[in-house]
């Protein structure tokens, strides 16, 4: 859908295996579903892959043979997950990186919105040595993708909200650390997620210890991502609604009171299906091809 | 509503100045709203008062001098809000001060979820030294009462969800971290409530740093609330759906994976207004009036 | 569930092929699901069948050898499915015939709902003849069951409302035809139903044109459903809040303002999971096994 | 916000007398709140009005005088209301008398679905004589508006649905019946409302009663309405979220099986902010300043 707002990219071809032989409007279009053995690649510059975890690596060779560059949306290429020399694809993070690549590993969307608001406090050493970062967050469930499964019914989704995945047991969890790591991290991160009864969005509520007060805090980040196009910075923390359908984080960060330790709480919203996958795809496939990067991206 | 269902409590007025004169199906009876003014405190052993805050103390002056039996469900006369002597009424941590109490202080339903999860961590000292404590947590929306503010609307609500009160700003802290000071607690705690989407319920999920790893953290709270009639532990992690229309809390406890410090996450669930409100009201009443504890509760 | 609050029930055994060995907790105790083959009818006074369309016959024949009463809630035996001689339990239109019965074919939801608001008006000849009836129906997801559908996940259901079956095309159009033969109408009925955004309730909007205008038309109902315990009657419209949880039909009858011809607009609302589903199973079992109509039955 | 990317049209001054003072983000501009008394009316070409019912009168007077043209989105001057003379403003229906002209009066969101799908059927003379036609339809909250009432919280609306201003009591019926005649039919119309939990759209399903079967109902719509940018026609029913945040009205006919009578039910979805009310006034505004029609607007 993007793909037909961008002015500079066409649709070659759509694959689902799934879904091979339906049709889906975008825009003005309708496109037919192949599967995935009939993709023509080679007609095409580059290609969003959204393969079940596993897949991913023989596709992209097979991409590559064929001259199409490859956005990988799976988690099978990104940091953390055992393969290296891919970029990370968290654009505002990885810019240089991504610039002209031939592969990029899209992030998960938890990453996307919790690395994003940690990122200017790593990077300036304020985070206290040894403590723990706590980072709750709640996702729509569209998050959790579209099978039919049965914990994911209306019946069973509305009026009610759980977390899942306690005690670091999500799979986000590897490229969390891993990235942590890439940027000087000697704390923990707990990583706890829960499922939200609406469709879109994530919420991330951080708490992290300092080192010393911050008078300003929010100029850490006015700093870090002056001249960000896709980067909202606010003193009222932001909600759900200020991001659905829009490929922006919404990052707020106020100091505790009552708190004999220095310590800050950020909160960081995206849409999960734009900033936090199909919007950040173009965003860096833009990178990849030389285009503008907001071509085609809804601010 | 629960005292329609009681065997030994008779409701003799309701009063409400903003519905003055109307009336509420309750069961099979139909009860009218008094004025304040017009209550025969004189004819109740016991009153429920929740008048907005600032207007408790006059009224709890009023009843004891009609005889009266006070639960009050405001703030005023809370541990940690300036009034002393008025015995806390989180039922199972207070049971003995409340046993034949003249006047409780009913708690608030986020501290409710809270301290109930936390007290068996504090009271068995297993909680690193100066370390720092986070709960967050979510509530349905009859956590903010029932006034018709445009921010609790439908429009804005559904679809939506954010944090409030960010950095210990809300109302509750204040008696949180007098009861934590209550329980032997050094360590700060950073309380983040959000708004769920939902009627009712309230999730906490509480982020702890331990001084040694437990191997089976759950027995902690299965030893401290042996034989708790209100109290439900569980190894999954509990939702809203588990505990709504129902007065208990329900309780899990996990270690963090790829931790350095040893982490326990640990997440609680109560209804708002059950366990976290008019349930634990009639908990209390049930003891100071000398009936069975359970006495008229939907377990 | 219902049966774990019933005085005289006791649950002898529950089965699902799908969830074979599974456990369902049911008040205090643990249930383990049985296949079909392995349930042991003859210890069974009666058995509650929901078996998917077209199974039941056999599993009523089985029933029947092995001594046991049968409830049957899939729609093979009901009126105008070709199956006869099986009593209709819409409990307040049939109690003589399903008193004492061997088998009882449950009444699907949308026709509990429309039929109880429409017979006292064809029972009291006061339709135009050859005129048409408009049934809009609108019913919370689990009308349409617990099966994983990609159509019922809550991302497709929150914030939709769509009509489906239009034109007549409902499976639930048989008996409802059926049911209008039997009590004597000869006018059409259109019934149009739709998928509301909630967990369960049925709202029916009923148009009717009349051959005379009613001056006070609920007292059509008033008289018909004297005494029925499960049956209210209300100046103002029902709403799915006044019935979710409750064996009621709740129901309102208003004449049309600004109409040449006199046109009565009926609304009905019922649980579609309690008076439209197990309740009024529980309510025909009842009758069938000689108990108190009420007994176990929220009202 | 519709406004902002318009190609034609600049915002000159918001007027809200209750948020006066206060400011709106609208794409990329602050826009300040003015009281209306505040308002410049001569630097407008147009002024969108929606003012409280009652005061739209003297407010069309000061723009006038002043210079501008007026869209009015209130009731007041609406067909069935009191005044003639001024074009009711359902684009579809009267392009003629709205291009160019000076006031235009907007219609209601409910009869903009009802009567964009009825036309067709009244004009090709296909309807019974003298039968009744039942539209019910059923709103998202926004179509209540924006004021703090206590049935339109989230705790009120969510898992609920039901009817009001049941008996031709809401006050669409006016300009619903005055249309009707306009468009030359004596069948009676009975319109019943029902409110949705869902923030935005209408869906209405109307049944009329034919003089004659139609074989291919939907060619009369077809017809009517060919090359029409804002009318999608399906062969499957609307649903909300097919038009939601869009300009259109999708429009569906079906004959139904198992009547007497040749019938049909009509199902009719808007967006009631959009075609239902904003999107109709910026179309119309395009016809009376000569504009493109569809300039600024989301197909």
């Amino acid at each position: 859908m993007l793909i037909e707002g961008h002015p500079s990219m066409e649709l070659v071809f759509a694959s689902a295996n799934g879904q091979r032989g339906q049709t889906m409007r975008a825009g003005r279009r309708e496109i037919t579903f192949l599967g995935a053995d009939e993709a023509r690649l080679g007609d095409a510059a580059l290609v969003f892959s959204a393969l079940p975890h596993g897949a991913s690596l023989e596709w992209v060779e097979r991409s590559k043979k064929a001259g199409a560059k490859v956005v990988d949306l799976s988690s099978d290429l990104r940091i953390g997950n055992g393969h290296s020399g891919v970029p990370y694809g968290l654009t505002e993070l990885r810019r240089k990186q991504i610039t002209g690549a031939e592969v990029v590993a899209n992030p998960g969307c938890y990453p996307t919105a919790i690395l994003l608001a940690l990122a200017p406090l790593l990077e300036a050493g304020v985070v206290e040595k040894g403590s723990t970062i706590s980072a709750s967050a709640a996702s729509g469930v569209t998050g959790a993708g579209f099978t039919p499964r049965p914990d994911l019914l209306f019946a069973e989704i509305s009026e009610d909200f759980r977390a899942y995945g306690v005690g670091n047991g999500h799979r986000h969890v590897a490229e969390l650390h891993a990235m942590l790591i890439e940027l000087g991290a000697d704390q923990d991160l707990i990583f706890t997620p829960h499922l939200l009864p609406v469709a879109r969005g994530i919420l991330a509520t951080i708490i992290v210890r300092l080192n010393h007060q911050l008078d300003a805090p929010l100029d850490l980040w006015r700093e870090a991502y002056a001249n960000e196009p896709f980067i909202e910075l606010s003193e009222t923390t932001p909600s759900l609604r200020d991001v659905v359908r829009r490929n922006v984080v919404k990052i707020s960060a106020v100091n505790a009171a009552n708190a004999k330790q220095p310590t800050l709480i950020v909160t960081s919203a995206i849409d999960n299906l734009t900033k936090g996958a199909a919007g950040q795809a173009v965003q860096n496939a833009n990178l990849m091809l030389g285009f503008d990067e907001i071509a085609g991206l809804p601010l």
